[in-house]
């Protein structure tokens, strides 16, 4: 168990505080992150349907899978075998029938077919025919939006869990150390790629932890390929005189840390080095105005001062809530650092600020993982942000 | 590009006369696998909503996404530029808006407001959102499921697409050998798990290639973890006298190699033995049959009739169509190797036959990656099957 009982059940209460204000009896939770949060349930097993059920009238939530997980649920999460159940191995990819079949069955055994539940409509797994399913055969239960209900209680940590993204923050400083002192001309991507996750997932004998997957796999982009933000390594070789992009995150406990940096090969132009000290510049401006009280769009209106100062555009958010994640992501999907989100932080709100500058033939980008403090914030990592020349 | 463009064009060509059976105008392609199929769009983008667009009546797809994912859709497809279109950023993760509202947009500015279209219902990231957006705002539309139209086009391969296959043997070879040598008692899961990341996308000097990111992180897990299917490697010493089932797969181009086996460490109980020798039996009898003309059901029933003979039963399906994949899954969707499953086997058919025996406390995998042959089958890896001892 990553955290004590106490831990899940108080979270489990913040989530029937909001379900309870929003008039839903009963709410279904595809996202893995949430699943995880809500029971410390955590295997690769979300390419079929699974869920977790929190209802207002029972005292712990039910996990629902393949069979073949169940025993994954009951290795890895507090919950008690009758609150694991399972749809038979038959239902897998097995059209016409499908899984959420069963979720509805269970529905109606529970006498929940006429009650307010609650669905993560938007969340990922959660498809347009598992919705169709439960609506199609439920009609009397009164579907609502649950999107992102769990996520924003997610939003500030306790102590356990910054301690766990700071264990993260020991494994993405390797990996990246191991980017910056294997990229060189004529060496290939993969190669470097290897390295990075060997990293990211072995550590090293200095750390002494080990990390996990990620919930974005390694993002390494040179030259042109760099002006995109989200390409990955292949067996092309890094060249004389390209910039390179690169994101990762250390993870412990499903809890990421990321972070990005720049190396450049050869001699930068000039174009290169001041869009990275103006971009530098910003990001420095950022994390002072980075306190409880200020907002996330204070935080955005600092950075962009400094690029509008300079004439530099820049479309995409400066950043966003991170903790828990799998794939596709690492992001919390609620807190973002752009103009008009007025979300006000507080101490323990932790979010990845990447200022990704992607031009149109190339690019650059910088990252913090940054946790609020009482007064201010911190850094995750430590390790400098300038272009790293090779 | 990885294909010439006349193999997507022929891949495309396959993909309307299904349309046009199907009476579908137009079809909308979540699953990022398609994604690739059809265009070559190749990123780790499908955390935000994406997609391609089939139209009867246009001479190639549409890729949408978002405006920073569009530069990597012109460094990796073969789209024309007015081909690629996207929405702002400002609609990430930004409710009440959404990007399904852009791509309704689309829908009616090129008049196809009351036509037939397809929507992968089931496909991973199309979300029950998606799918509220689209028929709320395109009321006259026709919807109906386009889920696995092109996943079965893609059940037969080309000689090139078995080539990358082939090369992704060598590196899950090279994977698997890095796991039968670092794994021993007292070395953290996380220590081995490294290594293997490293020899699956770094290569080694004697393959000379460097592999991608799977559809599915390493699954490696020991003792009663190894009961379950899915879990994935931690901090966790490797003990004495247990076994460990290790899952990979080796991936070039997206083209996916998966393999399985199994570790003890120690002098194997009886149970183990008998359970790895008589499993060992039903796969090569599921071997012997699987030749063109056959049906996964046939495959199927040879394999299980040496289980029931011996008193063992497994409720998992033996097997599944395997090639192009992105996270959180390397399966086709299509042909299951199970009872029933009655789809007729041709040469160049590819699938992971996979003997997952996940037992009450313990469990034992072996597993191989097949291509149907013009007179019977070949297997990609080449790796004895035994459980290897440490």
């Amino acid at each position: 168990m990553i955290f004590s009982k106490t831990e899940y059940l108080l979270r489990l209460l913040k989530v029937k505080e909001s379900m309870s204000q929003k008039k839903m009896d009963v709410i279904i939770l595809s996202d893995p992150s949430n699943m995880n949060y809500l029971t410390g349930y955590d295997g690769w097993s979300f390419y079929v349907p699974q869920g977790i059920i929190v209802a207002l009238e029972l005292d712990e939530p039910i996990w629902f899978g393949r069979r073949q997980d169940s025993k994954g649920a009951k290795v890895t999460t507090y919950l008690q075998d009758k609150n694991i159940i399972f749809y038979p191995e038959d239902l897998i990819q097995s059209p016409p029938t499908h899984p959420y079949d069963f979720v509805s069955s269970f529905i109606h055994e529970n006498n929940w077919a006429n009650k307010n539940i609650g669905v993560e409509m938007d969340a990922y797994y959660y498809t347009a025919e598992n919705h169709f399913r439960l609506t199609s055969t439920c009609p009397n239960v009164n579907f609502s939006d649950a999107t992102l209900l769990v996520n924003w209680i997610r939003l500030t940590k306790s102590a356990n869990e910054i301690n766990y993204m700071k264990q993260g923050a020991k494994l993405v400083e390797a990996g990246m150390k191991t980017a910056f002192n294997n990229i060189k001309p004529g060496v290939k991507q993969s190669f470097v790629a290897g390295k990075i996750q060997n990293s990211l997932i072995a550590g090293n004998d200095e750390i002494n932890i080990g990390g996990e997957y990620a919930g974005l796999t390694t993002i390494l982009a040179s030259g042109i390929s760099a002006s995109a933000s989200h390409l990955t390594p292949k067996d092309k070789l890094f060249e004389n005189n390209e910039g390179t992009i690169i994101e990762l995150a250390g993870v412990k406990n499903r809890y990421h840390c990321p972070l990005s940096r720049t190396v450049y090969t050869g001699k930068p132009d000039s174009k290169t080095t001041d869009t990275m000290k103006i971009t530098n510049e910003g990001v420095e401006k950022a994390i002072l105005v980075t306190k409880p009280g200020n907002t996330a769009n204070d935080v955005a209106v600092a950075f962009w001062s400094v690029l509008e100062k300079y004439g530099i555009e820049k479309d995409s958010r400066l950043g966003y809530a991170i903790g828990i994640g799998y794939p596709p992501d690492w992001g919390e999907h609620t807190m973002s650092i752009r103009k008009n989100d007025m979300t006000v932080l507080q101490p323990n709100v932790t979010f990845h600020m990447i200022a990704g500058m992607w031009m149109d033939t190339w690019g650059l980008e910088i990252s913090e993982s940054i946790n609020v403090t009482e007064n201010g914030c911190e850094l995750l990592c430590n390790l400098p942000r300038e272009l790293h020349l090779v």
